[in-house]
């Protein structure tokens, strides 16, 4: 019998499979989202651990992310902030899987300070993952986001994530570029124009009006001589600094802010922060997934 | 040889041409917006009026809207902000078609406070005509707005049009209805549960954070038990309140602004000034056109 874990990231859009021997990452595999698959979840996951299996079971399994969805394989407990780590892994989900222990991650909820409610799955273990790796961040206050499509912006106090904000920043930037009569067929050739507009829709995002600031990507073209690239870039900053302006007056702010994610877009925001006069610095998105999925070893 | 006059509001997504008699309207077509037509406006114009225009030609033809734009029939000018009606009708083109003497009302740009440009083109005379209905409206400071895809909010003082600002919200919120994570796949069914989503949206909106209350269209559903109608309703009364929040902070208030457009939608914006204490009233879309278009008559 082989001696071999398999942990994993299993969000909307994508599987990301890690198997693990003695503590050390061996072999990764890849998978549909959540997303594709929903219900079908438990198949998806067979055929993409298949060769795995197939040469012998694992120990245990471990997952995180929409995979504990209502709609997703199984259906996981929300922990309610503020969560420490500790009571976010007590409410994990422990099932037998093929004489398998298979553990999924619990999700966060939170309510605001008008009672409104916010979600998440799969953030809070790469939150937990960077707590566990950074000691520093055990006490005091730190705002952690990770960017994508539904960006979570996180309050963390004393190892305590606090307060938490959706911001669907991601999509609705996508709809602006794909679907919207502002951004719409516009492939971006001139990557000096695209950061010219990217930086100006930063500036022009500081007081936070998205809706009076968006129809200048159009304007600004028709008027001013500014090239489509531009336009693509001033929408992308102009979104991105009305999220930083908006969370500075929800949330509030740190001295310094973690980005967790992918490297391209959280160089973005580290631009957009420090335009707003914010430091911040990144920290590696899957050694944080693995050591937040590390909280269920035992 | 018959004695009319055809006038039209030439428009993105339609064209409405009214047949002048001694003043009244005796008939009405409908035709393609510039949108679908672009540089074949010529063509659509003649189909558009055909049976009119076989029975005998017109003593002249009046049209506002896109049909000025650059993709349109022929481009018309702008008429810079601060304009009052006399400085915006001069700037009209004038042209001949089939011996037919063919104005095209100009559009109407500004500049706002930053120096970024902003354009319209068929709302100007919209708001030039309900200043010609309505003299109460020649002196003192106004905002009219008219609801839409792209809404103009306007700024009437002493009878010029001294600034404007375009807000995308109508797009937005299709974006959002028909194409996002938070709307999509919703079909109102339940007008009362919608009406409870519009209200408490607009309640949200007060603080004009768009991007931080979008996703509690998802949450409320996940954890307060909301429905999907009450989230169609919720996304239109947070763009629309947060529309209302930005524009007075950019624009300003006024002690009655005035609706023109659609009478459902514009009953919404009532509802939601009514909500940030703003009182407004409408008038009607069609009596401004024709009133605005009533300028080149001479």
């Amino acid at each position: 019998m082989s001696h071999y874990e398999i942990i994993g990231d299993w969000g909307t859009s994508r599987l990301r499979l890690f198997r693990l021997e003695e503590g050390r990452i061996t072999a990764r595999r890849q998978g549909p989202g959540i997303g594709a698959v929903g219900r079908h979840a438990e198949t998806a996951f067979a055929e993409a651990a298949a060769p795995w299996l197939e040469a012998g079971m694992p120990s245990a399994i471990r997952l995180c992310g929409m995979v504990g969805a209502r709609d997703g394989w199984v259906e996981a407990p929300y922990a309610d902030c503020p969560a420490d780590a500790l009571a976010w892994r007590a409410a994990a989900l422990r099932l037998d899987w093929r004489g398998v222990p298979l553990g999924i991650m619990a999700g966060l909820a939170c309510l605001d300070a008008d009672g409104v409610p916010d979600v998440m799955r799969g953030e809070e273990t790469q939150i937990f993952g960077a707590l566990a790796r950074n000691p520093a961040l055990a006490t005091g206050r730190h705002l952690i986001v990770l960017p994508g499509t539904h960006n979570k912006w996180s309050v963390v106090e004393d190892g305590r994530i606090t307060a938490f904000r959706t911001m669907p920043t991601g999509e609705l930037f996508a709809l602006l570029r794909d679907r919207s009569t502002l951004g719409a067929g516009i492939d971006t050739a001139d990557p000096a124009q695209e950061a010219q507009g990217f930086a100006e829709g930063l500036a022009r995002a500081g007081e936070g009006r998205l809706l009076s600031s968006l129809f200048a990507a159009r304007a600004m073209r028709l008027r001013a001589g500014c090239s489509p690239d531009w336009a693509l870039g001033y929408l992308s900053g102009l979104v991105i600094g009305c999220e930083i302006a908006e969370i500075r007056g929800t949330l509030g702010s740190a001295d310094d802010i973690l980005l967790i994610g992918d490297a391209r877009l959280s160089a973005r925001y580290a631009q957009a922060l420090e335009a707003q006069g914010l430091s911040s610095h990144m920290l590696d998105g899957d050694a944080c997934s693995l050591a937040g999925l590390g909280y269920l070893e035992n």
